[in-house]
């Protein structure tokens, strides 16, 4: 499989396939960094390692293998991130302070998981096979949170510092912008059985009527970025939604997250792999949805829907720059037409997430996983170079508030178009 | 013109009926409470008679009145509510600070302004009528807001209390629910010129695609209420959404906003004129977005989409229980069929309050009036007790965050369809 | 009887004259000025004039006026400040949404509390004349209250604004500083019975040792306090106490409260009467401890001890600028040695206020009165321009916490002195 | 040289003696025990590690030592306390986060320092004497707060639990207290260079006025601890200063911290060792000043000053049960007259932490270490058992604000004596 390319409908996860890159990840990382946290939204790596465990043996192992012996009594109430069907979660916010599991039992822990999972008895293998799969895409996208924890993190140590002496001046970048048209009307939108694996909130698929729209080709830039901010973006209130200006003065947004001025004035941007000079041609990233928001109304343009974006990037193979490459960073825009729809960056909607008409969230306690968060967030779309390529699709909806910066989220304009503008 | 029922499209608002409507409502308020405030989302009554007239001054007669001298140099940073392009505005959280101007000098500017706002002079009449427009329907929403946040000062003064021996113990109802089948399809969504006033957030009208669904004929009320407490409702996190949860943790809320219980169990309800024994038959009310949404869920139900409501009630003519009445507290429902669309209480929906395909902000300050809201709050359809009757259509859009409870704010539930229940 | 000069110890207050005085001091004020509260820590007019009446109810009319009538069930739940064996008292904080009662049932209240107390019978006088002393002292100490908190009010107030175009610019004044020395030694400190009035924690009178030292002969004046702030004192945290930096960062000081610069620079201070220009030679007020400590520290002196202080001033009259002038504002100083000892500004001490050597709180529920505030605060000393001059005494000691500003603190510097330096 | 016994003024530190100590105490501490941070207040074990060798490197090593090279050069930033006049320290709260750098660095930075610390020459070792001493008193510092914050860290944990069953009910203490009786009048009090090492706090020796008192012969016990605790200790304002009756109700104080009690209502104590049995014999421990002082007022008696147990203990040896003994949790007293002045726990004082007459901090940067804390604190006297017994003193001041529990904090009840009861 190219890891650059989502697996077709057809494909099966591979258990330890996906386990052991989890593992893989964090191969260079030290016991502190693993055990650290920045913040109440990130957790420490140690704890995703658990907690990834966590999920399988409470869905599974408890319920479905007879004799299974938890590998530790307390670690329910340890690992539980938010199930409240499992009794009280440990907060949320002390994660960093469990210094005990070391990481060492931690390591156990998911060996002995993995172990009893990988149980030859055939009955087991097949009741357990769709639990097995929402676990893994569940890992998954603990992958791509260690990442972006781990990198929040390192943003927090001074010994990461810009290197004296930037290499050059970035100018602003005030490139025509290309875009696509689309003709709306009654569309289908959702993911449904027939596609392989989905989330509940995915589903069902539904008609939805679109208006004619236009969507840019290609992600905003960090070069078109530096345009907005040289116009005073940040200092305008008239582009800001009331909450989002507000937050930016509470905060004192003046760029991204993660870019750092050297004393020459050029700019940096912090990756996994230290301090980069800025790339003007890469997707913008780190940025909030209050800041994309702001960039697309002073551009005189706006955010898609998530609508108009899944119908936009239906058609296209889901291929792209993921998290395979090992790169985690955006790279700059290549080739024609719509360009990067996938990876690189989450693409930031300006819609609400929120269930689509007809939604069941899946019974029990799996029923906690998406819908309870329906308030307040915003829908991500398209994943991005830090999104393991199997965890894509056009209908995966990614979710945020709208404050939130630490993901490698960026944004695509969109525009309305009228009927006239249409015909040749 | 029949004070419960909605003007017609050609009439035009009277400038005169509405600002003495607006004083008329005061009458009986002493000077103490009209000057202080609660909370920061609520203003004293005197900051709402001030702003009011702030808006004609700055919007109308500053521009477009030749010679106009404005009543007092600082006012204009002292009542502007949010209007960045105006300048600073005084911060809203202290308004109950603003100890001068004093009322007499609030009523003399409300003077100044309606005394040159009736300019005979026809030109400038023709000029400013949509403009006069405007600020009657904002002068409107205040007078609700004035209502709202005098009840919420009065909760907060311990000489309204409950009075001892309360009149009988209320059971919990258990009554079915009756309910009105829709097919939806491709309807039509939004208010639109032809119809009269609107503002800019109720516009474009547009197509929208609705699944089949059931619409109960009237809302929920506090006898149901009292069933959901007394499943011990505000206590189970699985009905919740998980920051409806957090923040009914934070709040202790254990039943609506202003009841209050007495020492033999019975419940209370404050209203704007004192504690009543609570009505088992009228419609809960003063409940945030949060208890509304596990309500639903715990009734097996769902709040309906904004475009659900609409299209159910628009063919009804808007008609009910409005501020006219002068009573000001939601009653028991009355009729067969769907009642209460209209009047005694705002009905929470589960849309967030977003702009319409094709939304263009009114242009010039005038735009900050809804669309930089649009973030984080959800839409109520349909007014309550409080609404001026001639606010009222099907296409307003009101809209509050969702731990807000101040409002005369309800609940009406909705299901879906499947589309062989639909069959005969 | 001068109003500038304490009474002696023979003197008894006058009932009457107390609370009238307190009423006068409202002459001109407004009912929303009255009502309004500007912080947690400074209380509505109208709850000062209702909580000195409920003084006197729940301490001497309830236990010890047969028949007595309380004026309304609920008040005392409502002007109870801070006595917690009186049942639980309305919260601090909301004092200001006390719209009910109006200023006129309060003025009521007054008035029956005043008639109940004025009652000729002459066993119930002689009982209670110690409480009355003591809850006419509670009353004086509100009647300055009553000004700082409108003074704190008016500052929140846009209305009031600095005249543009000041006078003239200040110049900082680097005077050499006068100082007079003592001796120290074994002294006695505190007041006793033999002194007339005094609280509990102005007792007993007690052996202290003091070292040789010397005290300046003014308070340090509002052009040396610009000399301070000229030299970066606001910006320097070698000046500071660890927790005063804190406080200094956090709040943004840059000057004492109620000061004011203009476009030109020049410096005005807020009054009880509006703005004036800053006066150069006047003493510095309305600062924090944490200032006048990182003041003493940058002129290379100290804070006096509460001992200190009250060694130096005992042997002087009770005189000076006091509430009686009705001036409210600090004057230049004026005279030869040592000047301004009592009125003009509360003098900041570096002493915490804890319990003398053998303290005793008065007995019964009074007894809250002083002690259980020993905690994080500081004595100051002395009295100010709103202070009655009934009220002061060598051994009176004021405190507040050391980030607070509204009050009119002021300080004067001290110095170790070595025997050598005493010598002739 | 006995452990648990303070050396004679005429004893010298021994350099590595000290540093060697420090990592001892951390032989059986992982690795992310010892990165991580409990709360502000605390800081991981790494962290203290590093910052007593910055200690070094920064006041002797880099001004005294020619040719030094520093270990790294952003460590100045990232292991400096608070020192203001050594630059922008690294916000105290985020120590947590240092994941670099690594444990094995910091220990490589030890090494560099006390190799280079260590250097033979004469003139150096001399000229720096003054200066190791203090360095070494630093780090005795840190081994207990290394201690205490890791008992911190260890509360968070679940993984340290009940033991369920716990073994009996203790019953509450209600046995007679014994005290010993003093005459006072002048003494003397505070450190000279005459007995060793002491820090500017301490100094000057200064005479001082006591009034007879008594002092009970030993520490408040966990059984007497319950006694008021059943009294409703905890629940009765009439006990508490203000201030620490709303600490207690916010942070819903109900016994000391790190008490838990077991489903059979029995209670035990988390210490280094893990949860053990409550010891009623043994002294209460990890209290605050606040509730110190409850206790204190519930027993009809106070605090002592630390004039006055300074007075007390000074003719006491330094003896008794610190940290050397390895057991880091208060013994049950033993032996008869005053026991336990020194070790077990910490005696809170009545007195606020200020400067004594003739203060003068340490010339230099150094001069931060004590004096800018003075405000706020109160005092405490005689060492825990996780003090090293070489850090103790009769004059030895502590401090910690009253709301502090973390260390091992406890109380020893005094009261007022009058002459009569003097006499024989």
């Amino acid at each position: 499989m190219n890891p650059m390319t989502a697996p077709s409908a057809g494909d099966r996860l591979c258990f330890s396939q996906v386990r052991q890159r989890t593992l893989a990840l964090t191969a260079q990382w030290s016991i502190e960094e693993m055990a650290a946290q920045s913040m109440p939204d990130a957790s420490p790596t140690k704890w995703h390692l658990a907690h990834t465990s966590w999920f399988f043996e409470q869905f599974i192992l408890l319920p479905l293998l007879p004799g299974y012996r938890p590998f530790h009594p307390r670690f329910n109430a340890l690992f539980n991130s938010y199930y409240q069907g499992h009794g009280q979660p440990y907060p949320r916010s002390q994660r960093g302070l469990l210094a005990r599991p070391s990481l060492e039992e931690v390591l156990a822990y998911r060996a002995h998981v993995d172990e009893a999972m990988t149980t030859p008895e055939e009955h087991f293998r097949e009741t357990i096979a769709p639990w097995v799969t929402l676990g893994l895409h569940h890992e998954m996208q603990h992958q791509e949170l260690m990442l972006t924890d781990r990198l929040h993190l390192l943003w927090h140590n001074p010994l990461h510092r810009v290197p004296t002496g930037g290499p050059r001046s970035l100018r602003p970048a005030l490139e025509a912008r290309e875009a696509q048209s689309f003709v709306g009307g009654r569309v289908e939108i959702g993911s449904d059985a027939a596609n392989g694996f989905s989330f509940d909130c995915e589903r069902p698929r539904h008609p939805h009527h679109l208006a004619p729209y236009a969507l840019d080709s290609r992600p905003v830039s960090n070069g078109q970025w530096l345009a907005f901010m040289a116009d005073g973006g940040y200092r305008n209130p008239d582009c800001w939604l009331s909450d989002g200006w507000q937050c930016c003065q509470n905060e004192q947004w003046q760029a991204p997250l993660y870019w750092q001025q050297d004393s020459q004035g050029a700019w940096h941007q912090l990756g996994l792999a230290g301090f980069a000079p800025l790339d003007p041609d890469a997707p913008v990233c780190h940025i909030s949805y209050f800041e994309a928001d702001a960039y697309a109304r002073w551009a005189g343009a706006r955010l898609p829907t998530e609508q108009e974006w899944e119908h936009a990037a239906a058609p296209h193979p889901v291929a792209g720059h993921f998290a395979e490459s090992g790169m985690w960073r955006p790279r700059a825009a290549n080739g024609e037409g719509m360009v990067q729809l996938y990876g690189d960056v989450w693409e930031w909607t300006q819609s609400p997430y929120v269930p689509y008409p007809g939604f069941r969230p899946t019974p029990g306690i799996a029923g906690e996983y998406n819908g309870k968060f329906m308030c307040g967030q915003f829908v991500l779309r398209g994943g991005s170079c830090a999104t393991p390529v199997a965890q894509m699709r056009p209908g995966y909806r990614n979710f945020f508030y709208p404050h939130q910066r630490w993901q490698f989220s960026g944004l695509r304009l969109a525009q309305d178009l009228n009927h006239a503008r249409l015909q040749p």
